[in-house]
């Protein structure tokens, strides 16, 4: 070994010892006619001190620069009173050093590694560099401490990591397909996985009894902010339990990962929280429970006020109106109006209605300070007050389109006035199971119900006539882990019976054909003795960001894709030679000039 | 839960206990007026008593088939004297069933789980119920034991899993690639990973000093028996330690593995070999140490013979001429000459002289019964007999043709003798290192040098100028671990400095240009502050094929392909949507009916 210590491991226990640290030269100082050099390696820095009186190492010391690459012998002593820096944990010692070999010398980096202020598209396209700052170090190391905790936590109960494979078979539902053309089967193509669910199913049928595998997932969608073509799935399993049983066990498995990486204690019991419950108050399936601030239902309010806005939308097939009440809010500015006005225009509102509560008991244009009181009646200013519980000095948001584009908008909202005007209960972590999902949703372009999950979704007990009867009515066992508005995982307990599976193709309407197509091997294995099974899915880049307070996922992946679904650094995808497009039995639609 | 108890775990412990089991009816048995059912979990066998008394579960227990999932309630008690089965762990106790509840029937199985006759294309098109054979499922319970024995030692070392991409750059050389079209980037590609090779070399420049990952590689290859399109790589990479601290860990890893997953003691101390031996006397660079034959090198002395097939192989350009003495041999009968001469054929030798030694002082065709004795002068037959050391009742074969088909006939031949005629010295697991590998081999056909084993390996201490000098004679810093003549891991030490890895280049006859094209992320990294590094990687499914002595690596994958590159069960490869291609930006060159 050519190290006998990591840097950021030395300390006054070492005081005496003559020790081999190898590192990258951090920064050099030279005072006082001695040179200091800052060597860093994974564990830390340590100060290293080359004295004039030794000459040839002292020669070597002056031409070292930033990023070099150092193996220095050194004998490890105090540093001298008023030079200690308690900041560090190498701050009360330094290191004498006797004899320094460059490894390896540095062209001067792209940017300083303690400049936060680089482009992200720099920090990409030289990632070897970026990764050594501590931020991305620090990153890597929790996603790492998850993955552990979390796998280690299966293994104690009973859970047996299997492979499944990445090269499959296309199934173009969802999302978009990654495919990859077969060279041994003209014209045909390999799928990489969306998720592993249908192998994860096969092995609950093969008997495994308890699954799980942290693996990649592929879709080819339009990236959002938070969103990579490959993520990272920590994917679980388990037959003979039910919804209850798998929930605690995940939940217990969530709460002991976040106390061991981060000694952080989540409540011993989740809170819960309907489908249902989650859209009417808070305008989304993964409400941030530490905003404090909540919607009012006012739909039946205003069918009959002359405010137009309000009473189509009240009217209409799938309409909703609803309130926003932001306590002491009357103090928000006419520009901050305008600015909140914009950013619900993002999710499809037309504007943003609101009223300024002066006195409630004035129902009134005093009293009620807002262009559209004089277009509704009293009865619908006191059923405002009322239900939305609003007091002297709040502010009421309103909105009112079709239900998507009022929970988009308003819950969006809910997120940015609670946060901005500090409209939070104080805690640091909320994490919430939101449960009873709908079976499915009505697709309007179509005119064609599709699963809110996936089509594997057990149905509630007793709804399984709702399959056939009132899909719309119909929820099921699905059950989606929240953790401070972030959806972090998701599961559901399966169909195991392969005739409340044909159902849901039925309602689906997908043909006995078409389904035997595409999931026939799942149709086999439900009548060979599938058990009852279900399990659920972790999105570890969402744990590990949230967890890492940082400010994307790209920042916990080690080489992540940019949104345009490139790789700044090896300038993946690239053009590739005709031979190779020959072997694999395609074409380009528009030929590139060849490379 | 719905279970107490795992079937498998029930034993005299429990008697008297009331315990809920569920599995699956392996088999049922009418006996004497009771029906006897064994359970089957994926912990072992229970065996469940319905009496005829309870009516109501004796009729559900009268309509259950093979392989039927059940959940039965039941009292663990003592089996009747003379009922004892020893030879599973349940088989002191039986279970009186008080209710038995079908969760899922059963189709009749496609085949008895206990018949091993199956044909392989049966069984991987209903993988699923394959899955539940317990050889299948020991296999995948030692695959995961393996990975997670590894994964905890090298967390114990200081090593960080990292992920690395799945889509990334092609670099056409070595194995073809998998390439995934961008639906972004029109006529641009993303390849899937021959393996994270400049990736981990990154992360070393990055700084994060050990790094492993459990990891998908892919190659498009024809498929030879162990070979699939998506293999697993236990990928391992430090920085700040040479070639001896790295095997030292690894086989310590190693060894430790062995033991803790399967009770066996690998030696102390692997063995080491130099390349150059392992040719010249197993003529394989993975030779099976367990077998004791080995090749005695005869080319000089067959120069000048007047048996035409040894002295044109001996003074050719590349040939070579060897013996392989098989001691007591001369009792092999001419069909099984004959068969081994078909074997040897194969590898493209075009015959396969023998001796048969009567009497080593006669050196004639009395005392060495052969075809070609007599066109062997005395003092070449004279050699013969002492270079191989052979005695009276031994056989000697002869390999004489280009090296490369020397080595890999008689290469084979000496495994096949030795194992077929027990000349094998007794041990179950034979571990080795082979190490000073050449750095180049040359291509005949491109009169080119190419890497033997990647570009990114360093030459050996002192080699250096031979990379210009003299690249046939170039050593490298690379070594191979073999166990039982399968290579399970290789790895090297990797060029950390700009100027050696262009002299690699230039000895690959890689410009600048296609240099800087291909790899230049990588040539800029080494040159802001490389460590020295090095690594290696080992194969998962070939580690896990050699310890549960399987047939084929695809018996410890749950779901492989076939030798064709098909997924029998999900039918994969399979033709895809026009529309789905039209969004990629290509088209079939042969169009195919659409589906």
């Amino acid at each position: 070994m050519m190290r006998t210590h990591y840097c950021g491991d030395l300390n006054k226990t070492h005081i005496g010892e003559t020790v081999t640290v190898c590192g990258w030269a951090h920064r050099r100082r030279d005072h006082g006619g001695v040179i200091f050099i800052d060597l860093r390696d994974r564990e830390g820095i340590a100060q290293i001190v080359i004295d004039p009186d030794t000459k040839e190492t002292f020669a070597t010391a002056e031409s070292i620069r930033n990023e070099f690459v150092l193996k220095v012998i050194c004998k490890v002593r105090s540093r001298p009173e008023g030079t200690v820096n308690l900041n560090i944990p190498t701050g009360e010692v330094e290191l004498l050093a006797s004899a320094i070999e460059i490894l390896n010398p540095s062209l001067t980096p792209p940017f300083m590694l303690d400049d936060d202020s680089i482009s992200e598209m720099i920090r990409l396209e030289y990632r070897f560099m970026d990764l050594r700052r501590p931020m991305m170090q620090n990153n890597l190391r929790l996603r790492y401490r998850v993955a552990k905790v979390l796998r280690d936590f299966l293994d104690e109960n009973g859970f047996m990591e299997i492979e499944t494979p990445m090269l499959t078979r296309s199934t173009p539902e969802g999302a978009r397909d990654y495919l990859v053309p077969s060279r041994i089967h003209a014209g045909e193509f390999f799928a990489l996985p969306q998720s592993p669910q249908l192998f994860k199913q096969l092995l609950m049928v093969s008997g495994f009894d308890r699954y799980f595998q942290i693996t990649k997932c592929f879709r080819d969608e339009d990236l959002r902010a938070d969103r990579q073509p490959e993520f990272t799935q920590v994917d679980i399993e388990t037959s003979f339990m039910n919804e209850e049983d798998i929930m605690a066990m995940v939940e217990k498995m969530i709460r002991e990962m976040y106390k061991k990486v981060a000694s952080i204690d989540l409540p011993t019991r989740f809170q819960r929280m309907t489908y249902l419950e989650a859209m009417y108050k808070y305008g989304s399936d993964k409400p941030d429970m530490r905003v404090t601030l909540e919607i009012t239902e006012l739909t039946d309010v205003m069918k009959d006020v002359d405010f137009k806005v309000f009473s189509s939308a009240a009217t209409m097939k799938g309409g909703r109106v609803v309130a926003l009440r932001v306590p002491n809010g009357s103090a928000i500015t006419r520009s901050e109006i305008d600015a909140y006005t914009e950013f619900v225009k993002i999710y499809g509102a037309k504007g943003l209605a609101y009223i300024k509560i002066n006195d409630v008991n004035e129902l009134n244009e005093t009293g009620l300070q807002s262009p559209i009181v004089k277009n509704i009646h009293v009865n619908a200013l006191k059923a405002i007050i009322e239900k939305t519980g609003a007091a002297n000095g709040d502010i009421i948001f309103f909105g009112a389109d079709k239900e998507k584009v009022v929970n988009e908008a308003l819950g969006a909202l809910r997120l940015k006035v609670g946060h901005e005007k500090n409209h939070v209960d104080g805690r640091l972590w909320a994490p919430l199971w939101v449960v009873d999902f709908p079976m499915f949703e009505h697709d309007e372009e179509t005119d064609r119900w599709v699963a809110i999950h996936h089509p594997f979704t057990a149905p509630k007990e007793g709804h399984e006539d709702l399959l056939v009867t009132d899909p719309g009515k119909c929820l099921s066992k699905a059950y989606d882990m929240v953790i401070n508005g972030w959806e972090v995982g998701g599961g559901s307990i399966r169909i195991h019976e392969e005739k409340v599976q044909s159902k849901v193709f039925d309602a689906l309407k997908i043909s006995k054909e078409e389904a035997k197509e595409k999931f026939g091997f799942l149709l086999d294995a439900l009548q060979y003795g599938a058990p009852p099974h279900g399990g659920l899915a972790f999105g570890l880049d969402r744990l590990v960001t949230l967890l890492a307070g940082a400010e994307s996922i790209r920042d916990v992946i080690a080489f992540p894709k940019t949104q345009r679904a490139q790789c700044l650094l090896t300038k993946a995808p690239n053009a590739v030679d005709e031979k190779q497009l020959r072997e694999l039995h395609i074409r380009l639609r528009t030929p590139q000039p060849t490379t």
